[in-house]
């Protein structure tokens, strides 16, 4: 943790190990290769976008013991860019003498939606009101505690808004209970936030951390949509999320990329909605704007390289928007304006909901020829 | 050529086949992959970087005709990253049916330094005074009339220095002659040039043509150590520069990026040194200082895409050092350079005069944060 990081650096010609074989995994693998590391990925899929950009591919099942050890012996360390890795497969990965990163403790600490909450504010991390629901009957006390409307989602396995149900009065919680599967939840209170935003930080090997400028998000039934950085908040607010994100690394001696979605509340304050111990969408724009976007950084962190440098240039703006679904048949036009840069992920079939690509926008009050 | 670009643009999911396997078709897969376009390497080395981060691989020599039309079956377009492909090989992917970007006439102009240097003269761009040398006798005439000293280069597969010798007196024939390995050559008159730049130059499928700043140029032992763009010079240089490119750009109906080193004489005039139909080492910062950098210009251009943006942002300067040999064991300080962005090329044996990797650093006029 204090070890200078060129003592325990991978260096170039080591082979990183990446759990799961979409998006974040092909950004990760470029930002790699740019580094003259390679890249492993181990996914199950059927087709893989970070699998075509990389130099080996286990395509095996998460639970397949011998996959998982073969992998982890090819490997020089293994990361990940989704959080619900099953424990086993990391405790498999880890008992082969491989180093996971970031660690076990990252992983308990998001798969799992009340885990997740009770470990922010245990880290001093204030987040909505919430209650653990296992039954149907366990709803009504909790919305009596929490108000309406509240959310209930399925402690595990969602993402992009799914399973999850607003309750806007009592009488819809067992069709909400219906809904989500009648599996393990948690009620969220509603936090009638003025604005979204979230933080990318990382944290090296050696301890260093570094932040990227609060991002403002924009959901659309619950798929983001667009990110803009830097959000427009107060320096306080930047504080807080900065500190709340060094609490997280430094209590689970983290290393890699984490992103932190926060509510920004009407009143100034931060609460915190979800955690991802990985590079996060709303971080994308870093890439295309940054001498060290996330992926990079979090390849550095990971192979304990020193970090990289996460600042945005003075007066300079960047909007992130999402290509999802059909908006991905947008790309020639896209691709013809030169004031957009196109990150297109090679998936091969475009479906509602999919997130197809993204299109990043620089704009500079520097230079008006950027503009 | 005046089609619009989209109606023949290669959509995303297409196939990008790359003829070589060494960093420039490794930066050109990574580029390519931004655009959610796949890439598939042929090239008959055993290790390839290229290879490494691209979805196929076709290990094989370029004379065998069998794997070369399965390859052309495999891809969409067929590109390379050097210009010494055997016209048989381009006849056979082009008897198959897959297009080859930039076409036969830009290998062929592009192959033999006589040959290279006839084209340049006929097309308007001035060189140095030249004989081609097919026999020991045919020196001592042309050096009469070239003068001391001049230089002896092997017609083909010259590269960084190699098969070359500068005879300074004329009985320094014979020897050169013999180091050259008799091979057919071509003697050159010196250039006392004054600073070496070079252009890089993009032409679409539609005839669009877009061109990069002017890069300045140092040579150590015949390796580019460094580029320096904008090259400090005057405006009528770079107009010259421009309109040399523009005129082989359209007299060889190109498709692609192009680039052109330049001696830069006393008196203002630019001699053309060599082209290169291909990217190009002196052009590898505006990857990291521009919207589109050289290798996403060339896979648009060959997908028949829009072209991109190809500026420097105003009052910023880019400096690209090459990691030739052992230095790029500096890697650890250079990671650690926040100014610093560094390439490696994942090759896993570090040679003499081997290119490794590069590193930019970018400075701004206009935001000392960069600084």
């Amino acid at each position: 943790m204090t070890a200078p990081a060129s003592a325990l650096a991978l260096p170039p010609g080591s082979t990183i190990g990446i759990l799961g074989g979409g998006q974040l995994g092909r950004m990760l693998a470029g930002a790699a290769a740019k580094l003259g590391l390679h890249t492993h990925i181990y996914a199950p899929d059927a087709e893989s976008p970070a699998a075509a950009v990389s130099a080996a591919w286990t395509r095996a099942n998460f639970d397949d013991e011998a996959a998982l050890r073969r992998f982890a012996a090819a490997v020089d360390v293994v990361t990940y860019e989704f959080e619900n890795v099953p424990a086993e497969c990391a405790r498999v990965l880890l008992a082969s003498g491989v180093p996971v990163r970031p660690g076990a403790a990252a992983l308990e600490a998001s798969q799992d939606r009340v885990i997740e909450k009770e470990f922010l504010n245990q880290s001093g991390v204030a987040t909505t009101a919430f209650a653990p629901i296992t039954k149907l009957d366990d709803i009504a006390p909790a919305l009596t505690r929490l108000g309406l409307p509240s959310v209930l989602k399925t402690r595990r396995f969602g993402y992009d808004g799914k399973g999850q149900v607003w309750i806007r009065s009592a009488d819809q919680a067992e069709a909400a209970w219906k809904a989500i599967g009648r599996a393990p939840a948690i009620l969220e209170a509603a936090a009638p936030f003025v604005m979204e935003v979230s933080i990318i930080a990382a944290r090296g090997l050696d301890g260093a951390v570094r932040f990227y400028d609060l991002a403002h998000n924009r959901h659309e039934n619950g798929i983001l949509q667009e990110s803009v950085a830097p959000a427009l908040v107060d320096d306080a607010v930047v504080e807080a999320a900065q500190s709340a994100a060094e609490a997280l690394l430094d209590r689970l001696d983290y290393v890699g990329v984490l992103a932190i979605e926060f509510f920004l509340m009407p009143d100034g304050r931060l609460l915190a909605n979800e955690i991802a111990p990985r590079v996060h969408n709303s971080g994308h724009w870093t890439a295309d704007a940054c001498a060290c976007g996330q992926f990079e950084q979090h390849i550095r962190a990971i192979a304990g390289w020193p970090l990289g440098d996460s600042r945005l240039p003075r007066k300079v703006t960047v909007r992130m928007s999402n290509l999802v679904g059909d908006a991905a048949l947008d790309w020639p036009a896209i691709a013809a304006d030169p004031r957009a840069r196109l990150t297109l992920y090679g998936k091969r079939e475009t479906r509602p909901g999919r997130k197809m690509g993204h299109v990043t926008r620089i704009k500079s009050a520097n230079a008006e020829s950027l503009e």
